[in-house]
């Protein structure tokens, strides 16, 4: 299957506050025709970030196709307004992007399955529109049969919200095939999904049926791969996102957690109230809520140190995180995840 | 505001498997004008539960109608089939309550109000179509506020589902109020709400709002009462359904916990190879996830012996249970709540 070749929207949020984008651009294995972003016209992505994949930053859709010399298979929404809505100004080259042949695909809250416009338009092409945080429908409730599948499973847990799981989830399963470990990744957000291709949003499902959509994950790959790596979501301590982790954790009857930490965190992002407890009471909570349905340990640490501009710093930050948490660690962009896949073979795979 | 009149329709089931008839029977204080089950037409709810409102048991709507002196302002569904479908052979008793100007309450998983002759029906004659596990459009995230209202909170949490949480919540209220306590109780289920007329349906929201759909009921009665009891749901151990029940423990931010089992049951309802652990591991996992949100701790215990027809024998297990979790413990219906609010009462009220 050769690689899709896509197009980002990026508008004036390139490279810093375009998540989705920078996701998709490192991990995914698209092939990036083009980066559009209005207030960027004329650079390339390599003026801004050397270890992306280079590509020109255009103005338009219109000009996005004009440069790319294979075609286009697809315009990817990468990034998002504060509440998920559809931004109007980029109407304008979705419209283009759907006549002239390409998907689109968005991880929004606003639907484009469900823009009038969109909808018609999509029809008299004959393309799709994929918004990945619509959950399908034909979802259910866990049948409690995750672990039966021949893969181990490894989940990324954290202390917070925004602290990297995904990211480390990614690292991980690039470092594992490296050594030769036959993993993949199991995406549960809508940045994932798109990286990934599937998934399912499992923020977005019903919440009797939250743990049911992460077992449909993990019982679609399980006996594919050696390494199955579950992108968690939340933390079991949020005062709003509990359920979701709490789902996460009992539908992929993990085989081992990796516990995932954003230096300098100290209290719950947009919760400030609410202290972050020792990191050594997440790893009781983690490992004794999730026994009676499938027991498992913390085996490795990923500390995200993006915020500490200074290596030594870092490093030391890494090593009081694994020496208290008692595991191997490691911030996976800053010094690779080969650490983490150390603690997940001697911790998962080799038991 | 004088009681709504009702007619509860449990065809072929009462009074055994309609759990929702009995539920709202017993505990909601609507007036029941008559039960429709046509396999017992002719008999009087008396002649099968004495404990309950007497009303007689007919073939259909237009038979409840005519034997109505006051007039018959609702039709209750009081049961469900497996998956929560709707029975075609009830289809002319909703027709006829409508036609008859009465609302139709529903907790099926089908929506009345997405079917088209009830929807027509219901427009034509000014009635209202309540599906009750259809849960509100304007939900959102929580955000951490519970604690703040004047009532205290005590949540009802389970080993395992189907353990009588809603039935303790309700009896813990009633046995509050004979005491003076301005006790409320907060339906977080589908029976639940169509006794006290509102409430969440908590296993039906978009899974990121789970505790935020809780939290909305705490801040909509919290400063109207002093004490407020949650309906739990499922058991945080549950290979399912824990999600749930952690964005409720989290979203309603309780200050107590009633800790809730059904005598003899030792694996999760339906999920057999799950084994429930020791009633001590199921307080520290309650009081330990719930920490970080919102401290807390068990202050009783509440054991359904229902299957139990030895008195002596059920008053054993009941003590063993208060023993083992160190709380006072009742079987609610069968000792009534008053040993549970003596442990709220020291626990919560007096703290």
């Amino acid at each position: 299957m050769s690689s899709e070749r896509i197009v980002v929207l990026a508008h004036e949020k390139f490279p810093d506050e375009a998540k989705t984008a920078l996701g998709v651009m490192r991990y995914g294995d698209q092939t990036i025709e083009a980066v559009l972003d209005r207030d960027r016209a004329g650079d390339r992505v390599a003026d801004h970030d050397a270890s992306l994949p280079d590509a020109p930053i255009v103005d338009s859709f219109e000009e996005a196709l004009a440069a790319a010399e294979g075609g286009v298979d697809a315009l990817y929404i990468g990034i998002a307004p504060i509440g998920g809505g559809f931004d109007e100004t980029w109407r304008d080259d979705v419209r283009a992007a759907i006549a002239a042949g390409c998907d689109v695909v968005s991880g929004l809250h606003y639907f484009l399955n469900e823009d009038e416009e969109f909808v018609e338009l999509a029809a008299e092409h004959g393309v799709e529109l994929r918004d990945v945080r619509k959950p399908p429908e034909d979802l259910g409730v866990a049948t409690g049969h995750s672990a039966d599948v021949d893969a181990d499973v490894v989940l990324t847990v954290g202390t917070d919200c925004s602290v990297g799981k995904m990211t480390a989830s990614l690292e991980i399963v690039e470092a594992a095939r490296e050594r030769g470990i036959d993993a993949a990744f199991v995406p549960t957000g809508q940045t994932g999904i798109m990286i990934a291709g599937w998934g399912n949003p499992i923020d977005r499902v019903i919440s009797d049926f939250t743990a049911g959509a992460v077992e449909d994950l993990i019982l679609e790959k399980g006996d594919e791969h050696d390494l199955l790596v579950v992108e968690g979501q939340g933390t079991i301590i949020h005062p709003a996102y509990s359920a979701v982790t709490c789902g996460i954790l009992h539908g992929s009857m993990a085989d081992g957690l990796v516990l995932c930490h954003a230096a300098g965190r100290e209290a719950i992002h947009g919760y400030e109230s609410f202290e972050l407890p020792p990191f050594s009471d997440y790893v009781d909570l983690y490992e004794d809520l999730a026994e009676p349905v499938h027991e498992t340990e913390v085996v490795a640490g990923a500390v995200n140190t993006k915020d500490v501009d200074d290596d030594d710093e870092a490093a030391s930050i890494v090593d009081a995180f694994g020496e208290e948490v008692d595991v191997p660690a490691a911030d996976p962009v800053r010094h690779g995840a080969d650490r983490i896949v150390d603690g997940i073979v001697d911790g998962v795979l080799e038991e």
